[in-house]
This record gives C-alpha cells, structure tokens and sequence, in this order.
C-alpha cells in the first residue's frame, strides 16, 4: 500500500514469524506458515495483507474486511469473519507497531561523509557514521557509531551524539549532548541563547546563558521546534520524550522520562515536569512550576500553579478537567438562557 | 514607491492598458492613454501613480488624494476628485492585485543548477530548472520545467515538485509530491514522520508512517510551517489553499480547495476541511473532525466537534460566533457588576 | 561552574575590578583585591565565586551560601554572613549580567569567508566580517564591520547587515535591511512575503507584498520566529526590542524600542506596538491594532483593542488584567457550588 517510491518494504513474513516479532499468540492452528506481504487499514487489506483493530469503535469494519490477518484483543475474536488469521494480544497498537517496523525497517544511509559536508579536522567520527551534503560539523564534535547527519545540518562545536541518533536535515544543534536512538526532525533548533536579560528602561541586557542542553536516549523532536540551553543550570529532556512539531521549551526547563508534548505546546523558563506528563496542542505552561509525574494539560490549555502527579487539567488558566468541562456546560447553559431573552 | 534595491518594477502602462489587465472599466472617456508608472497608497500616491479603494472606511482619504488614478467600486465613484481618473469594479482589491503583479512581476531567477548545489545523478531536472547554491536534490526527485530550488534546499529522494513552484531556501521536503505554481516559503518542513507512536509505561514505541503528503497545484505555504506525512492514507493540502508561517499540519489531514490557514494554527491528526474553511491565527483543531465547506475558526480558538459547512465559531471550546460575543459580554457584565461590590 | 567545553571563561578579576564592571559599590573594606574566578547560583557558589541575589524570596538562601561575594540590594546588605565580600547596588540583576558577560563574553569567531560560502561577487564585505561554511549571500548584499554569518544562513540580494551582528545559522533573510548589534539565532526567516492576497471563490490572487523589514540596532530575535516584510509600508522591529523564539511578526507591523515579545506570540499585520510592549508566552494581537507605550498582555490572551499606554490586559478576548483574575475566581466559585450540587 505504501508508495514503493518512498517506502522500502521488506518480507514476506509468516504468520508465526509475525507473532514472534510481535509478542501476540497466532489464535488458530492454521495459517501459521501462511505469508504474509505487507500492513494495511481493515478496510483497504487484502488477502495477503495483516491489518489490526485497536479501536471498539471500528469493530463493525472487522467483519466486513478481506485482510489475511488481523491483530487484535482477545475479547474482540469472535467478531472476526471465519476466513481471517489472527494475532491476539493485550496491546493490539504496539504488537502492530513492532510488525509493520518489521515491513518497513528505517532506511539506514550509506556510511561516509559527503565530500560537500564541511567536518572540522577535530572532529571525532565514529567509522560507520553518516553525514550528508552540505552539512556542518564544528571542531570537536563527537559523532557516535551509527549517527546520521542530513543535509545542511549544522552541529556546533564539541556537541556530542550518541550511538544511532539521527540529526534532521538544516537542524541547528550547539551547547548540548544527545543521548542514543535520539530522532531529531528538520528544522530544529536545539541549545539556543535561552531569553535571559536584565530588563530596563534604559534597554534590556543580556545576562550570559552558561548551561547547556541534555537531551536523553530515545528522545524524539519534531520539525522546526526549539529548545534554549540553561541560564546556568542545563536544560533536560528526559529519556523517550516525544516532542511534536514547532514545540517550544525554555531554558532550565526539565522534562522526566515518556513525556509528550503535542505541537505547538510551550514550556517557560525552569518548569520540571516529572515522568510522562502530557501536553496536548497548543497548551502552555508558566515558567518555576512543577508538574506531578502524569500530569495532563488539555489543548490549548495554560498551567499557572503546580500540578499534582496525575492531576488532569483544561483551561486557561488551567483547572481540573472536570471542572473544566462542568464550566463549559454551565457558561453554555448561561448563554442560551441569555439568548433567548436576547433575540 | 517600492525600494528599487529589492523590487523591479515594469511599465508605465496606460489607464487602457491596467483596465484590459485588471478587468476594471476606465470611467470617464479622458485620460485612456494616460502613462502610469506605479502603484501607491492613496495617502501618499501622485499624478503619475495608481491607488485603490477597497475599503469605505477610508473613502475620506480619497478626495484628498493626488493620486492620478484609482480603482474603486461603482458606488464610491462621485466620492473622487475631478482630476483623478478613475477604474470601476465589483472587486477593487482584486483588480488592485492584478495591476500590482503587473508592475512589480515575480522576479524570475536564471535557469541553471549553482555550481555549490548537489543534485543526484538519478534526479530528473526539466530544462530551465533554477537550483540555487547550496540546495540539495536527492536521488530520483523530479523537478517540472520552470522549478525554481533556492539556496540551502534539501529535497529528498524520489520527490515531485510540479510546473512552475519554487522551493524556498532551507526548506527539507520528503515523502511528498507538490503540484504546479506552489509556492513554499523559507524554513518549511514538509513530509516528517506524523507524532505517531504506541504511548506506553514502558516507553513509546514508533508506528511507521507510511503515508505521503499531496500538496496540490497554486498552494502557498508561509515559512516555518510544518506539515506531516501521513500514518497510512496521504497528507493533503487542496488546491489554491494559503497557509501562513508557523502553521501545524498533522498527519491524515485533508484540506480542501482555497482553504486559509492563519498563522500559528494548527490541524491535528486526521481531521478533514472542506473547500474554503478559514482558521484565524492561533487557532487549532482537535484531531478526526469534519469541518463543513466554507466554515470559519476564530483566533485562539478551538474546534472540538464538527462544524457545519458555513458555520463560524469562536472560543475555546469553540462556540458559535454569536454565542461567543454574547458569552463574552455577559461575563464582561458579571465582572462589572461584581466588581462594585468587591473594590 | 558552565561547562569549559560550552564556555570560554576569562578573569579572575578583583572584586574592584567586578565593582567598576558592573557600577556596584564594594560594601565592605576588606576584600577589595579578593580574586573571583567564576559566577555561580548562591547554592553552589565556593569562596572564589561570585553570586547575586535578585529577588528577595531567596534571602534564605544567601545565610547558607559558601560563596566568596556576592551582589545584592543595599535592603539585604544585613542578611550576608560575615565570611561573603559584597557588591551593592540597586539594580543587582542588571549588574551581575555585567560581570557575567566579563566572566564569558561572546566568543568572536575568526574573521574571513569559509571557502564554502557562496558569497557574490556584487556583495560588499568590510574586511573583518566572518562568513562561515555553506552560507550563502546574494548579489549586492552590504556587510558591515563584524558581522556574522553563520553556517548555512542565506543573505538574499541587496540585504544590508549593520556593524557587530550575527545572523544564527540557516537564517533566511530577504527584503530587510538590519541594523547594528542584532543578533538573530537560528532558522529565523525575514522578509517573507506576508499573507497578502485577494480572497475569492474563484481563488485567492496574490497582492505584491512591495515593503521591507526595517530590523533596528540591539534587537534579538529568537529561533525560528518569522517576520513578514511589509505590503508596502514597512515591517519595523525598533531599537533593542527582544523576541523570543516561534514567534511571528506580520506584514506592516510596527514595534517601538525595547518591546519583549515572548515565545509563540504572534502578531497580525499592521498592528503598531509603542515602546517596552511585552506580550507573554503564546499571546496574540489582531489586526491594525494600537498598542499604547508600556502596555502589557498576559500568557495566551488574545487583544481585541487598542490598549491605553501602561494598561495590562489578559485573556481571550484580552481584558484589563484585574478583572480577568476576579473573573477567574468568579468562575470558579460558580463551578464549585454548582460542583456541590452536581457530584
């Protein structure tokens, strides 16, 4: 289903095979040597193709899809049609996400520097590391094994990536240390000058801006966001964070492990946020506040105090979700009463 | 008027000539062959220049004007001086746009492929490509006759840019086809791997992203905007639609013909736009929801149901426009009359 | 205490020394050749560091602080121990920013052209200027004495840069003319035809977007923010503002000196900003717009209206500040005794 022209697919894999990748258990006897080509919607597969179901919602498509093979919860096998193969598990998203990784590997680029890439004589690169045209490398950078740097990438000096982290094309990267499996999306700008001045009628001076960014394994950041270095301390984006697009975080800010920042979120200066807070789109949060581990913001919501681990807030100011959705429907209420009398 | 270091500037053309490229009709029978040499606002054109009047708030600058001509409608007419000379229409602002392409054309830039660029072997350039210094055009990218790549533009393997579009200096295009006479600003990211992934305790795990995006022909998109491919079906962005800078575009989306998207806003994932739906600036939509033709967003605002085809709304959550300004002034009302008692 | 790899450190200086640096006077007698060798935060300052204390909640602090000086307002003078050398002053932030910036002034890079820049023929270079690897600058572009390009920023055609600034890698600037001592970090696009256009059902038509970017002396402008130039009055950035990363700036904008625009906030085209407007974190200014000197807008609220000078608003639709916060409580306390009744 994929376009051939961007997307390699490898396979066929059996049945059994993808149960192994997968951690699901193949449901019935048969079919286990059948061959499986590639992944697709319910409603778009075919015969040899392996969809999944992890939404209830959708189960009224289970029965009427012709896909070979179907990946999904127990409780849902007996809407299955008779015809199709199927994987059980617990977690039908990731049991699929393991499978259609398999299908359709990251393309890994050729070793080698590109004799357009601009590398420092100091620099320090890992034999099978990748960089492409146009690309930059300051004096003194360490590239692990297995980084890629794409076009027109621009790493500062002494910034250091670690093993099989992929720097997007036209990135900016200076003052920070990437960790491992780090996924970097065009466009970002990582170790920035963070927005420290003393401000004056007389004009705003600046105050240096002496630490630097930490940015963990596994952490992924999408395209054209941003991140300052600390004022002093460092800012910290902790391990498997995963930043969406044009996301902004302010210096010193600190985030644990698993956090998700949906786009065009923002974090002010020296907020911490604990493990696997959430921000959807759009929501903001005030800088010195610190929110509990599992905190969630609503889109376009805005934090102004701490927030308990696992506290759920909306709004802007942001108050408890239910509160939130209760306001809504009171104001709702309020402005229909109002309008009757009104028009 | 316009700084001649950064723009040429055509003509003179006669009032003839302006009303045959404008659509406008010339209204009095004198003055036909008069030579104008520019376009200017009414406040400070002269004899020789070209105003317009688009709208009637300002109909008092008109009369104190020295401009030489003006495009304005019918029913504003008698409101001129004697000596301007004057062109008629139902859409002066549009007349205006066609009068000032006129004057001031798109600059073309010379044909050729910079020495500086590195351009794979495999790709495809039409004849008159104009590939600037710098850029980079990867393996099998098709570029259409009349393409213009600027400096420091990274377009992946096997993209499509049709007739006529220009690439803005340090775009990164991947997974993408684009359609004729598109016009990317600097900075865009169009392509990345879409904010999917399987959230977990134990960490995130990546769901491939195997769709493409479909930028269709005359589409502009502003600088710094980010658009994702899509996770299985395409990312597409209709024909004619303008997009502004530092706009979010998530995966799945679909957005009809002549769609605006103001700055800051944001789609999430899978959400659908009709023909000609506005987003102000700042605003967002939730993922998955239908937005009916012509529907209009206020800024800051943020839709999280369906909209109706022509229905406006503002708020967050959105409400109907109406109801918003009649929520915002009952509350304006609330705080007003609480505030006797409380200061 | 920053990083050595990050930081180059000068120094150490006396105490004497820092007092005439930073206009602080030495409080004590003893101490005036005291060596300082680093500034530190107070809790981690040693007996060679420097420290400052700014805001009077962390006094507590200053008792325990092994730090060998430290600068403060006259008011706290007593809370020292004995053991600390003082500096006071009545503007300590202000101050230790001096002495920061002795300890780690911005690093200069060597003078020249890197020889894989692209620099035109036409350009005008002064002889101490630094262009690094793959920048690009166009036909007639004026850099004055000391300016920066970094890696991978393009310089469009006539671009006048003024003396001492620096132009963060892969910038994008065209149509603008910059002044003295600007510093604009990374992905930052200027010039950028603004979001101008005739709209339609037959299409939107592109309006000639025919003014300039006018950035004046000491501005800062964050990570990927965009500025539009004019539709034909100019953009103006004035003298010393400071702009935050992801921030967007629309066509005929016009800001006084020193405003502070904080990340993610946007402003719509033709608004006029007076002198040290600060607009927080993900705010947003309408249309043609006056905002009067000093006004002040709260983190994600949205003006409507023009603003008095001095007058501080917040919410969306912005409203003087006061009466948001009672507004906030108001509501509050509806949704909490209707909260009674509900659960």
């Amino acid at each position: 289903m994929a376009d051939p022209r961007f997307f390699a697919r490898a396979g066929p894999f059996t049945l059994e095979e993808l149960a192994e990748i997968s951690g699901a258990q193949v449901a019935k006897d048969a079919g286990r040597e059948r061959p499986i080509t590639d992944v697709s919607p319910l409603s778009e597969a075919g015969p040899d193709d392996l969809s999944f179901l992890d939404n209830r919602r959708y189960a009224a498509e289970l029965g009427k899809s012709k896909a070979g093979a179907c990946v999904l919860h127990p409780s849902l096998r007996s809407r299955a049609p008779e015809h199709m193969a199927l994987l059980v598990t617990e977690d039908p998203y990731r049991a699929y996400a393991r499978i259609a990784r398999a299908f359709y590997p990251e393309p890994v680029p050729e070793a080698g520097v590109h004799n357009s890439a601009v590398v420092a004589q100091s620099a320090e690169l890992a034999g099978d590391v990748s960089v492409g045209p146009n690309a930059v490398v300051g004096e003194g950078a360490v590239l692990a094994a297995g980084t890629r740097v794409e076009a027109g990438a621009v790493i500062g000096p002494k910034v250091e990536i670690g093993e099989g982290s992929v720097v997007g094309a036209n990135c900016v990267l200076s003052h920070c240390l990437i960790g491992k499996g780090v996924r970097l999306h065009p466009g970002v700008c990582i170790g920035n000058r963070g927005f420290g001045f003393a401000m004056g009628a007389k004009g705003h001076l600046d105050v240096p801006q002496l630490g630097r960014v930490i940015v963990e394994d596994g952490v992924e950041i999408g395209a054209n966001s941003t991140v300052d270095r600390g004022a002093g301390p460092d800012t910290v984006i902790g391990a498997g964070s995963k930043i969406d697009n044009l996301v902004q975080i302010g210096h010193n800010v600190r985030l644990g492990r698993g956090c998700v920042l949906v786009a065009q979120s923002g974090i002010a200066g020296s907020a911490r946020l604990e493990d696997f807070v959430v921000l959807a789109g759009q929501s903001g949060v005030a800088g010195h506040l610190h929110l509990g581990a599992g905190a969630q913001v609503g889109a376009q919501s805005g934090v102004m105090r701490n927030l308990e681990p696992g506290e759920k807030v909306a709004g802007s100011p942001a108050i408890p979700v239910k509160k939130f959705f209760r306001l809504v429907s009171l104001l709702q209420r309020m402005v229909d009463k109002k309008g009757n009398g009104d028009e």
